[in-house]
């Protein structure tokens, strides 16, 4: 596919339109539509006009581009992988802001972290003519996708990137913000620092192990693989994960929690155990100042991710000629009193 | 339009399908295929017969069915009023679950609070040949939904009623559940106590504070008016009405949390003016019990709700005989400290 090629043209103006299909039968707009629509009223001769220059052009019935004739409005789609994460609602808002500003409607859907749903999710969206997508992938191929871009789907990746497809990608800084929030336990005097994250195929969750790495190295620490703990976020699996680094002749003095899921059992297990140990968490979390110890965090701007996959759509939608780009936006220690808990 | 009827006959059978334009035509699926996706290798005199089809059968191409044919699946709608809100996590993936189960994918949407956001967004899902509708409705007339349910379109209301149509139906017991709320301040000592609510033009704020007058009637208190602020639910508004309640002589020693919105902000104002005033809020909120000291909520359960709404729909979608019903689930008190502060 040439992907130059296809971000030199105008998305909106790509597929053959209604228009170009009366001009080619010679015959009127709303006689193109009556036989689009299977309506009465055309001689036989007519509809065999026009399905010959349908046929001709490839025309196929935009069913968003009908909904606008009508006074509605075009649409994009969101995919997300999760509808019960809080971080996705202020990102899922964004989206529909700048969405409503381009007088665009924003469906969402869910693939609930299975790849599969994502394809099909996505295809379906496709089919019912979204001019645009923004995707929080699942998966990590997204070759699927190739023909529905081609066919002028405007396409933005967000939170995790494109999988064997060169698309735009908005990202948090997963890396170097884990890396800074381990080193700011590090500073405090720790050693021994937990890392509990989501499983590592998922590319924010191998972003940030790989920062708590890095810290450690930096400070000349050598990890215990007992110290690292990866898989899904359930609270039941994170609590038997905290708990078993919590015991034992040499617990961990903090944790490092690598997402806002992991950071609510973590405060959880923390209060039931009354136990006081250092902890940072990746993501903010609600009242998670009002804790006693308020939770420190590196906070990503969920709202900006959204706004800027966004808006980078609707400038790809507008046919700006854009080559695939990969945007990275900073992550903020913000300290409220667990992450500046000195070592037991 | 006569709902009984309606109600009778299998909605998945209801629209005429390529099957029955083919029988009509005389031609094989294929054709009609070939027809309606303007492809070509159909004669002039084919394609007359399948229009004339067509338009005697009111045909139209349906998406969802054609996803369908191709191994992909059918889909319903959910229109909820804030994406951001974490109340419609669970009850939005309870929804996708039952969806699932069923073989359907779920696609989203939400109309920020906006009745004429609420109805394009409706439109444009049915456009978009969605086989059924939950919607947590923000407008007071759903009559615009009478064609496409007469179309056949599945449609359960959640959260809400709809407005002057007859539909099912899935609420919560607001009004009991916050008389029962505001009920267990009284009993604690409190005569002086604040409800602060969502815009009364919303259903469940409506039922609150009816809820909230009858509880503070049956214990015989005279509620002042200055005791009660009703608007949107943003922080700053929340803000200025709970430090005008406690305010001046005879502030409020109690307050009653319309919705998680409203808690949230209250528990952060009462923190920073190191108020004890006791609260119980509607709704429960994440890390709730941690607090110093734990927020008291009647809580709702926003994935039963979902789920209910869900397996309603899917029941319509079965073709069962349903009179339109009102189905409401019960909530439940949690004590957590902050309902059980006496009056100071």
């Amino acid at each position: 596919m040439d992907r130059t090629a296809r971000r030199t043209e105008n998305r909106y103006g790509n597929r053959p339109t209604m228009k170009d299909v009366a001009a080619r039968a010679g015959v009127g707009l709303k006689t193109v539509s009556r036989v689009v629509n299977g309506e009465p009223g055309v001689t036989p001769d007519t509809e065999r006009r026009v399905q010959e220059a349908i046929a001709a052009l490839g025309f196929r019935r935009n069913d968003s581009a009908r909904v606008l004739r009508k006074g509605r409005t075009a649409s994009i789609g969101l995919v997300l992988e999760d509808l019960a994460d809080p971080f996705y609602g202020p990102l899922s808002r964004a989206v529909e802001e700048v969405a409503r500003a381009h007088g665009a409607l924003l469906i969402n859907g869910s693939s609930a972290e299975d790849p599969d749903r994502e394809q099909e999710l996505v295809l379906a969206l496709c089919a019912r003519r979204v001019d645009g997508l923004v995707v929080i992938p699942a998966g990590d191929d997204h070759r699927y996708l190739e023909p529905e871009i081609a066919a002028g789907v405007a396409t933005v990746f967000v939170d995790r990137p494109a999988g064997r497809i060169d698309a735009d990608v908005v990202l948090s800084d997963s890396f170097g913000g884990a890396r800074d929030g381990v080193a700011h336990l590090i500073a405090g005097g720790h050693r021994r620092i937990g890392f509990i994250g989501d499983q590592p195929r998922i590319h924010t969750a191998a972003e940030r192990l790989r920062g708590y790495r890095a810290a450690m190295e930096d400070a000349g620490i050598p990890v215990d693989e007992r110290w690292m703990s990866l898989g899904v976020t359930d609270p039941e699996r994170v609590r038997r994960a905290a708990e078993e680094m919590l015991k034992g002749q040499e617990p961990v003095t903090a944790i490092f929690a690598g997402n806002n899921r992991v950071t609510v059992t973590v405060v959880r297990v923390l209060a039931e155990l009354d136990r006081r140990v250092a902890l940072v968490g990746f993501d903010d979390i609600e009242l998670g100042d009002l804790l006693q110890p308020g939770v420190t965090v590196v906070a990503q701007d969920a709202a900006q991710l959204g706004r800027t996959a966004a808006e980078r759509l609707f400038r790809q939608l507008d046919g700006a000629t854009l080559l695939p780009e990969r945007i990275e936006l900073p992550t903020r220690l913000i300290q409220r009193g667990s992450g500046e808990l000195p070592p037991a």
